[in-house]
C-alpha cells in the first residue's frame, strides 16, 4: 500500500516545544545569541527539514544495505556519503553553536538539537559523523592552544576533515582507567603513540583527506614509569596524516593503521573500526591541554555527546512512530469487536484499541523524551552563556543531573517504542522490505555507546544526585514544583500535579536513604539498585516534562493558540496516559531501592 | 576471548523441571505412554542434546547469513538444510507424540516440548519446518479420512514431504474472516483453488519432492454465492504436486506458484514466501473435514502451535542467556565500585551488581517461561490422554486459559531477555561477529506469528477467562492456592505464598469487574485494557510457576536432592527476585483495567 512520505518529526510538535513550552524567543535574548531571532531559526529549520527529508533520508536504507567496504586496509563509504556529507557541511551545523571567533554562528544548542533531531531521524550515519567531528573540534577548541586550533580545529569545523573519539580499547570499554595506549615524549615536543583502539566510529573512510583522532593515551616517562588508572590518561591529537616535520607543506602518513571493520547491526553506513597506532613506531600525537587531565577534559564534552545520544534516540523513535502511524491509518484489518463476523469493510488499524495504545505509548515516549532532551539542550546554553554566574552554575548542576537520564531514557524506551512500531506492522514489520526493522537495529546502539545504561545508573546515583550535598536534586524538585503549580493554574487536573509532587518526594526520600547507606560505608548496598533508581528518576523526570507539555497545551487551548484544538488535546492525553501508567511504578521502584532486595547480590556462583 | 561451548539449555534445570517439579514419572503412568519410562526419555534427550549442539547449532549462523535464494521461480535452502533436515527426521520427533496406529510413538507432548526446546535453541529454521510439517499432518490425522491419511499424512510424518499452514493473505492477517481464496467443487469431488497467500513459512524449498499446504479457502457455490466471515472457511489439502488423475503413479504440477520470497529479519534460513494458487485454474485441493469448519479445525491445532511458539521463545532466550552468562564470566572489565581506580586485575563482568541483575532477570524470564510452557505441554497430554473424562475436560479448560499467556509471555519477555544478553556484551553484542543479535532478530517473530500479542490479549480476556462462567479462572486459582500451600509447607517464606494469593484474588476481582462491564453491553470498555490484563495475568501465572520452582527447590534442599545446593538456591533466589519485582505491578495493572483509563480510547484523530 502507498505510504505517506515519512515526515520524520512532527513539525507542529517542534513549533509547540520551541514556542509554547521552551520559550525560544526568551532564550534568544541571551547576549551570546544576539545574531539570531525566531524567524531566522525557522529559516534554518526549514532548510534542515528539506535536507533531512529530500537528501538524507533517501540515502539511509541504501547505506544500511551496503555497508562500508574494508579492502586493502582502507575503508570506503557508500557512494551516497559523498553527496550527503557535503550537504551536511554546507548547513554550517558542524560549528554552528561555536563562537564567531572560531568560525561559528553562536546558534543556541537548543536549536542545534532540533536540527540534529530532524537530520538524525533521516540518517544517523551522516549525522553521527558530524557529531563526532564537532566533538573532536570542540575538544581542541576548549583545551588546545591557538596553533592547534588553527591546524586541526578549523578544518574539522569546516568539514574538510572528520574527527573521532578514540577512547575504547579491547580491554578497556566501560573501564577507561584500563586504557593501555602509550605516549612517549619526543624531542620535538610531540609524542609517539602506540596502542590499539576499537569501535572507533568514523575512524577510517574515503571522505576528505584526513581523520583526526582525539585519543586517550597514557604518558610513559623515559624511565618507563606511568600513572595507573584514569589519572594517568592524557588527551592527544592523533591524525591519520601529519605535516612532514622537514616541510610543513607536505603531509605524510602518520602510522595509523585500520586493522578491522566491525560489522555493526545498525548505524551501518558509519564505519566502526579497530585502529592500531604506531606499528612502525612513527605515530605522532600532540598533547591537548594538561597531562593527566584526559578524562576530565573528555568528560567536559561528554555532557553534550550524551545529550546528542538522547536526541539521536528521539529521532529514531520518532521516525518509527511516524511510519507506524501512517501504516495504522492506511492498513485496514479486522473489525469492531462488537461486530467480529459482521461483514462490511475492515477498519483501519488505528481504530483498534490495542493499536491506539501502542501508538499513544510511542507518542508519549517520543514527545516526553524530546521535551527532556531539548530541556537539557537549553540548559547547555544557559550553563555556557547565561550572563549571571549563579544561573550558569545552577544550570550546569541541573544539566549534570539530567544527563544520565537524557542519555538512557530515550534509548531504552525508544527501543521499546520502535519495537511497538514494528509490532503494529505485523509480519510486514518483520521483513526488511519495510523500514522499521532498520530503526530497531539503529536504536539499540543508543543504550550502549557513550556509556551503557548501567554506567548511566551508576553515574546518576553514585555521583550526580549526591553531588554538592544534593543541590542538583533540590533544583530538580524546585522545577517539579514550579511545573505542578503552573499546570494546575493552566487547568490541568490538580491530581496530576499532586501525583508529580508525591513522586518527586519519593525520589527525594529514596535518594536520602541510599545516600545515608553510602555514607555509612555501604557503597555496594547504596548502588545495588542503581538501575531501578535510574528508572525511578527517569519516570519522575519524564512525568515532569509531560506535565509541562500538558500545561502548555491547556494554555494553548484556553487562549486559542496557534495549533488546532485536537493537537493540544493530544498533548493533554499523552501526558494523562504517561502519568497514569508510569507514576504508579515509583513507589514500587523506591521500595526495591530502599529495601535493597538482595537476590542478585547474594546469588551463588553455582546457581546460574 | 574463547567462549565456552553454548549448552543452549541447562541440562540440570531440565532434569529438575521434569523430575522435581512436573513429576514426569507419574505423568508416564498414563496408559497412552505405556511404552515409555523415565530412562527411555533420558536416552531420547541425550540423543536430542547431541543433535542440537553438534549438528543443528553449527548450521544456524550460516543459514542466517545466507538465506534461501529465489531464482527462476523456485526457492533453494542453505545447503546445510540437506543434512540437518534428515537428521531431525531420523529422531522420529515429527510423529513422536502421535498414536502408534499412525506411525507415532505415543511420546508425551511434555517430553516432545523439551526436545523441541533443545533443538529450537540450536536452530529454529529446521525445527520450525518440523513443527509446520507435524502440524499439517496432525490436521489431516484429526479431520481427514483414511485415504487422505494414507496419501498425505504419512509422508509428512515420515519427513519425506513437508507441510505448511496457509492461512494468511495480503488483506487477511489477524483478520482471517477476510480470507478470499476460493474453492469450487469439481466433478471429481476435489476442488479448484484460486487465491494468494503470503508469509507461508516453508511454502517452497528444494527439500523432498512435495510441499503440502493446509490452506483456508472459501467454498463458492455454482451460483457464485459463498458464506462471508470465518464461517465460510474450509480447510483444504493443496499440494505443490498432485497425482495425475489419469495415472495415479505419475505426479504432476498442481499450479501452485511461488511469487515472492520475503526477506525476514530472523528465522532467515526458513523461507517465508507468497504463493499463488490456480493461476492456470488447475490447482486441485481436497477438503479436510467439514465444509465451513476450517477455522475451528485449525484452532483445534492452534493450542499446540501456540505452545510451540512459547517453547521456541524460551529456547531462543535460553541460548542467549547461556551465551551472556559465559561472556560475563569470561570478560574482565572494571573494578569494585569501592576501588574504582585502585589498580589490580579487573573483575569479571559477572561480579558487577547491574550485570548480575541483568543475568538474574534473564534467568527468571527463561526459567519461569520454561516451567510455564512445560506445564502447558503436560496439560496437552492430560487433555488428550487422561483416563478420567473430567480430568481431560478440566485440563483442556486450564490449557485454553494458559495458552495466550504461553504464546505471548515468553515471546515478549524473552525479547527483553535477549536484549539484556546483548547489553551485557556491550559493543561486541552490537556486532554480527557475536551471535546475540541473531537471537534478538529470531525472537521478535514470536510476538507476531500464530497470533500477535494483541490478539492473545483479546483471546484471553474476550474468550478464555470468561468461558463457561469463569470455570478456567477458578481452576487456575485452585492451582495457585495449592502451590502457595505447598510452598509454605516446603519452607518458602510464607509472605511469598500470601503475595501470590493476593495477586490471584486481584486477578479474579479484575476479571469479574471487566466481565460485568461486558455483560452490561460495554464490550469496548471491557476490552480496552486487554493488553494490561494479559500482562497482569501473565505476571500472576509466572509468579505461580516460580513459586512452584521455589517449593521444589526447597524440598530438594531439605531432603538433599540430586542437584548441588547452589543450584537449588539459585531457583529460590530467581523466584524471590521475580515475585519481589513483578507482583507489585499487579495492583497497578488491575487499576488501569478496572478504572478504564481512557486516554487512547478518546484520543482525537487530529492529535497524533
Amino acid at each position: 500500500m502507498a505510504q505517506a512520505e515519512n515526515p520524520l518529526l512532527d513539525d507542529r510538535t517542534v513549533s509547540f516545544l520551541l514556542d509554547e513550552v521552551l520559550d525560544l524567543r526568551a532564550h534568544l535574548a541571551l547576549p551570546y545569541f544576539a545574531d539570531h531571532d525566531r524567524e531566522g531559526v525557522e529559516v534554518l529549520l526549514d532548510m534542515v527539514r528539506k535536507l533531512a527529508r529530500r537528501v538524507l533520508y533517501p540515502t539511509w536504507k541504501p547505506q544500511d544495505e551496503q555497508p562500508p567496504t574494508f579492502v586493502d586496509g582502507r575503508v570506503r563509504l557508500h557512494p551516497s556519503f559523498h553527496e550527503a556529507w557535503p550537504a551536511l557541511v554546507e548547513t554550517g551545523l558542524l560549528s554552528a553553536t561555536r563562537p564567531s571567533e572560531h568560525g561559528g554562528q553562536q546558534l543556541p544548542f537548543l536549536v542545534h538539537a532540533v536540527a540534529a533531531a530532524y537530520l538524525g531521524a533521516a540518517n544517523l550515519n551522516v549525522v553521527g559523523l558530524g557529531m563526532l567531528t564537532t566533538g573532536a573540534a570542540h575538544l581542541i577548541e576548549a583545551f588546545g592552544d591557538d596553533a592547534q586550533r588553527a591546524q586541526w580545529m578549523t578544518p574539522l569545523y569546516e568539514g574538510r576533515w572528520t574527527g573521532t573519539m578514540a577512547l575504547t580499547e579491547p580491554q578497556a570499554g566501560s573501564s577507561l582507567g584500563d586504557v593501555q595506549t602509550t605516549a612517549r615524549r619526543a624531542v620535538d615536543g610531540s609524542y609517539r603513540i602506540r596502542g590499539s583502539k576499537i569501535f572507533i566510529s568514523g575512524g577510517d573512510h574515503d571522505l576528505g583527506s584526513n581523520v583526526i583522532n582525539l585519543a586517550l593515551a597514557r604518558v610513559v616517562q623515559p624511565d618507563g614509569s606511568s600513572v595507573a588508572g584514569t589519572r594517568g590518561l592524557s588527551l592527544f591529537i592523533v591524525p591519520r596524516r601529519r605535516p612532514d616535520a622537514s616541510s610543513g607543506d607536505r603531509w605524510v602518513d602518520n602510522d595509523v593503521t585500520t586493522t578491522q571493520a566491525i560489522h555493526k547491526i545498525g548505524w551501518r553506513g558509519l564505519p566502526s573500526i579497530a585502529l592500531s597506532f604506531g606499528d612502525r613506531d612513527d605515530c605522532h600525537g600532540w598533547l591537548v591541554g594538561q597531562p593527566g587531565r584526559g578524562m576530565p577534559q573528555m568528560f567536559q564534552m561528554m555532557n553534550e555527546a550524551r545529550v546528542g545520544v538522547g536526541v539521536a534516540a528521539v529521532a529514531t523513535a520518532s521516525a518509527a512512530y511516524q511510519e507506524a502511524l501512517a501504516y495504522a491509518r492506511g492498513r485496514a484489518q479486522g473489525r469492531d469487536p462488537r461486530n467480529r463476523d459482521g461483514g462490511g469493510p475492515q477498519l483501519p488499524l488505528v481504530e483498534h484499541a490495542d493499536v491506539r495504545r501502542m501508538l499513544l505509548r510511542q507518542k508519549a515516549i517520543v514527545e516526553g523524551s524530546f521535551a527532556l532532551a531539548l530541556t537539557a539542550a537549553r540548559l547547555v546554553d544557559r550553563a555556557a552563556h547565561a550572563p549571571d554566574e549563579a544561573v550558569r552554575a545552577k544550570s550546569q548542576r541541573l544539566l549534570d543531573l539530567l544527563t544520565p537520564i537524557v542519555k538512557s531514557f530515550p534509548a531504552e524506551r525508544g527501543y521499546e517504542s520502535v519495537a511497538l512500531a514494528l509490532q503494529i506492522h505485523g509480519g510486514y514489520g518483520y521483513s526488511s522490505e519495510y523500514p522499521i526493522e532498520g530503526w530497531l537495529r539503529d536504536q539499540k546502539l543508543n543504550s550502549i555507546h557513550e556509556g551503557t545504561t548501567g554506567i548511566q545508573g551508576l553515574d546518576l546515583l553514585g555521583r550526580k544526585v549526591v553531588a554538592a550535598g544534593g543541590e542538583a536534586l533540590a533544583l530538580l524538585l524546585e522545577e517539579l514544583e514550579a511545573t505542578a503549580a503552573r499546570a494546575t493554574q493552566s487547568g490541568v487536573e490538580p491530581a496530576l500535579g499532586e501525583a508529580l509532587r508525591a513522586a518527586g518526594e519519593r525520589l527525594r526520600g529514596t535518594t536520602m536513604a541510599l545516600a545515608q547507606r553510602g555514607l555509612r560505608g555501604d557503597v555496594l548496598g547504596m548502588l545495588l539498585h542503581s538501575h531501578d533508581f535510574l528508572e525511578l528518576a527517569s519516570i519522575v523526570v519524564v512525568a515532569w516534562q509531560h506535565l509541562e507539555l500538558s500545561a502548555a497545551a491547556h494554555a494553548g487551548l484556553a487562549r486559542g493558540g496557534p495549533q488546532p484544538r485536537a493537537f493540544y488535546e493530544g498533548k493533554v492525553l499523552a501526558a494523562q496516559y504517561w502519568l497514569a501508567t508510569e507514576l504508579p511504578r515509583v513507589p514500587q521502584l523506591a521500595a526495591l531501592c530502599e529495601q535493597g532486595e538482595a537476590s542478585y547480590a547474594t546469588f551463588p556462583d553455582g546457581g546460574w
